[in-house]
């Protein structure tokens, strides 16, 4: 990206090849980012691989109807491979699943839920977002699965930094009007002043001072660049008709207790490559991507609770043992395995693979997460607060409230009420659901006031690290070499696949690429071997 | 909104009235924000106000059926008024006009666009967006209009300031990455360096730096502070699976070259307390309000083609004169008139409501707007560039191009191609449609390359200048007093409404309030007189 014919002819000059590339790109009036172009390359295998070589399709079994296993059979499945799915679970998706009234959640321990949500009420338990640069918005696009705005970032939701000593929660606008503000105003007068003289020549000062004005909607030099507030804070009493110009929101806090509050350290959160605005999420729940692979796949190549119990790879194929939906041990043997099972979840199954491979599986740390859905009689943070959709940030243990980003304008609407990591989660995930929701509801109340409490219907609670057969939410590696490297390539005649295995943990691309390149690299081999 | 307890007190001290209030609503843990409460208070007329006075509904003749003349025949009709609205075109709704295949576009010259669109195709030649504060989300809910996001910004758009060199666009967020980086380099800079210490105590400091690092994503004091690109500017190569750690795109420009680009000054645009996300529209059309609003009120009541000829005041009540679908020249006498119609389209509509009147009429000036919609045989945008929905802003006369909010992943799809004011619009109004399209595609390819022109199916103009019976975008004033304080007030049995009557001009939320805001007089004056 080039902001100017100077930058570009320096780019070309100074970085070789890629700067090169870019000049080509642009001499040929190509799209003015590579980024679509950028994923990794791929070609899905086809019939014609076969007839062409006179070779024959293999038989494959795959380890887990997950995102990454599901990928795995219908890209495979394109070319005529014999694809067989187990899952240990009774639906397909892994940790995406989307829950609805009726369904069911056991934890380890036996302890369930039974969901009452409301028809058309649902709750995206794990993935929930999409980027647009994600593979997973090329995959929605081929499945037909409809696709409608996540609302990631909200400049009506709010930001509350209880440790801070906040004592009400601001809105983002407000908290960007007044850091963008006084930051301006800092910048404006040390610019002014010359401090910055060493780094800027007199027209840089100029445009900087221009860019400052607008940006913090500060005063002249005359006024001494001073932030005081304005529309962007929001209004106390809305501009309306007639004699009603509006009353712009006050009174403006000091810099020095903008400062304090700690509002600004949030903004960072939609600058990153990954979770800035636009988002999308599937019309109807996210289990739309997995019941659209399914569907592509064909039902009956899935085996649902069916758990694997041995992995063996042997001279010229390999066999996995699983127990059958109804309790019975049953075998399939096939060329090639896909295990595309999390990987501590793999290092607790048996296997001949190896001390390397048993260490390898063995060596991500393992993420708690999880979610609570709390579904109000009414839509009460639209109609008494106008939020429709985003995110309240804070630092309380319930980390985020979202706002649902479908059924604006209805009746009932589901709140994620807390979405959060690590030891904040592990202290929700020790209580029993109902300690859960209480516990999620006081630290609401914070924010939202009784309404909080006194609106909700029903709710419903998800700890990943307590979900049989799946066991964390995502993991982590100490490093990208050794066992990260080893579990990317085959062990005999299994390959691995999964999101632990990207560069994009934690997020459904990471799955879906992940399963491309398995899909590329057995392919390859079974046409070249 | 209050950071800290300090900050809180010090506003009750210090603001008196307002600050006891937010107090005392804090207090009672009410919501934190006041501003949904905060529009102007409305209570609709209601049959019994008529039962328990013992006084009679009286007739009402509202001129236009724009979203002011929709909304006041509502809610006059809730108390059982009997209303009558004239309207001189074939459709209600005025400027929020959604076209779709087979609509006609006749300009005042007589020259006429039959638009080809194809199903599910439409363009909002009018309003497009609502804001979540606007009592507009509000009659939606009321009137069961279904809403989605309407996509007002988006990191993955473009910014393309041609005339300060650009050679290419850049995306919001790879702009966004270098501005606040090397902004957050500067303001660290001299911050460390002493040159604030007279706005900052020691630990504004520690605290300024520590956000400046996080919202620049900038190196450590032993690095200068330095800003040197990273992930937020988006990569070449994604990040991917196994060994695809992704390439983040470079190089970074200078300081120098940012700010030259001026792509800093097309921030503010989202901060505005009307633009900034979330935004929403209708589901299908931005005209299912006004079809809503007909339906509430009953077609009936509706007389379309009725042009007014003449507004007569009268001893004891209102005569209007209007030429019929047919030709034929009609009037109709109720008690009182509403005239909804734009203010220079009344000025020229023979009245008898004096001079004093006849000039207000005239007073504000009329602003030139329109749109192109682009229909595209592919959503190459979104398949080739990764951006689904948003807005490229750029200094061509063309202003912006709009990427559609809906029929995400679909097949065709309908892009904005220009949406400008004042004298860029009038060029482009001067040109016959297909000099339009040829224009604004030329334009456009300096964006999107060649695919610009190559995939176009067919498009459509609007010019609202040249729309008959409506000749204008919106108004503006000279100031708030004189002129329209007059007509915010009756002129004999003839009350005034419309956007151009509020503080939100341009925005259908001003129409309504305005309509709200004659309602309540209107019915006062009936109850009281």
């Amino acid at each position: 990206m080039e902001y100017s014919r100077r930058g570009f002819l320096t780019a070309v000059g100074a970085s070789g090849g890629a700067g090169a590339l870019m000049a080509t790109m642009g001499a040929l009036g190509l799209a003015p980012t590579a980024e679509a172009a950028s994923r990794t390359k791929f070609i899905p295998p086809q019939p014609s691989d076969f007839t062409l070589t006179g070779r024959a399709t293999k038989k494959v079994v795959i380890l887990g109807a997950g995102v990454a296993g599901l990928a795995t059979a219908y890209e495979l499945g394109k070319a005529g491979y014999d694809c067989t799915i187990l899952e240990a679970l009774d639906r397909v998706g892994g940790r995406n699943w989307t829950i609805r009234g009726g369904d069911r959640i056991t934890e380890l321990d036996g302890s369930t839920q039974v969901t009452r949500f409301s028809d058309g009420i649902y709750m995206n338990a794990g993935p929930a977002r999409l980027a647009q640069w994600m593979v997973t918005m090329d995959y929605c696009r081929e499945l037909g699965v409809e696709l409608e705005v996540f609302t990631n970032s909200n400049a009506q939701a709010y930001i509350f930094n209880a440790a801070a000593g906040m004592t009400r929660p601001v809105t983002w606008r407000t908290a960007k009007a007044d850091v963008y503000g006084y930051i301006s105003e800092l910048l404006a007068t040390a610019t002014d002043g010359g401090a910055l003289d060493a780094k800027l020549a007199a027209q840089d000062k100029e445009r900087l001072l221009t860019f400052l004005r607008g940006f913090g909607a500060i005063g002249t030099k005359a006024n001494g660049y001073a932030y005081t507030g304005g529309e962007r804070r929001g209004y106390s009493v809305d501009p309306g008709a007639g004699e009603q110009p509006g009353t712009v929101l006050g009174p403006v806090p000091s810099l020095s207790e903008v400062l304090a509050s700690g509002v600004g350290q949030r903004f960072s959160f939609e600058l990153g490559y990954d979770q800035a605005m636009l988002m999308f999420q599937p019309v109807g729940g996210m289990d739309a991507i997995p019941k659209a692979f399914a569907a592509a796949i064909g039902r009956h190549k899935i085996m649902l609770r069916s758990n694997v119990t041995r992995i063996t790879d042997l001279p010229d194929g390999v066999e996995v043992e699983y127990q059958d939906k109804n309790g019975k041990t049953r075998s399939v043997k096939a060329d090639f395995c896909v295990a595309a099972m999390p990987p501590h979840i793999l290092a607790k199954t048996p296997h001949n693979l190896g001390p390397d491979v048993q260490a390898a599986l063995a060596t991500p740390t393992v993420t708690s997460s999880g979610k609570i859905g709390l579904e109000y009689r009414s839509r009460w943070w639209e109609t008494d607060e106008n939020i429709y959709g985003g995110i309240t940030n804070t630092d309380l243990d319930l980390s985020v409230v979202w706002y649902p980003s479908y059924g604006y304008g209805g009746r009932r609407g589901l709140i994620i009420g807390y979405y959060n990591n690590g030891s904040n989660q592990d202290s929700y995930a020790a209580l029993p659901h109902a300690q859960r929701e209480k516990r999620a509801v006081e630290q609401g109340m914070k924010i939202h006031g009784p309404k909080y409490r006194d609106e909700l219907a029903t709710s419903v609670s998800v700890s990943w690290r307590r979900q049989p057969y799946i066991e964390g939410a995502w993991v982590g590696w100490p490093s990208r070499t050794g066992a990260y490297q080893l579990l990317n390539r085959p062990a005999g005649h299994v390959h691995f696949a999964g999101d632990w295995l990207s560069h994009m943990i934690a997020w459904q691309a990471g799955a879906l690429e992940s399963a491309r390149k398995t899909v590329t690299e057995l392919h390859q081999r079974v046409l070249t071997h």
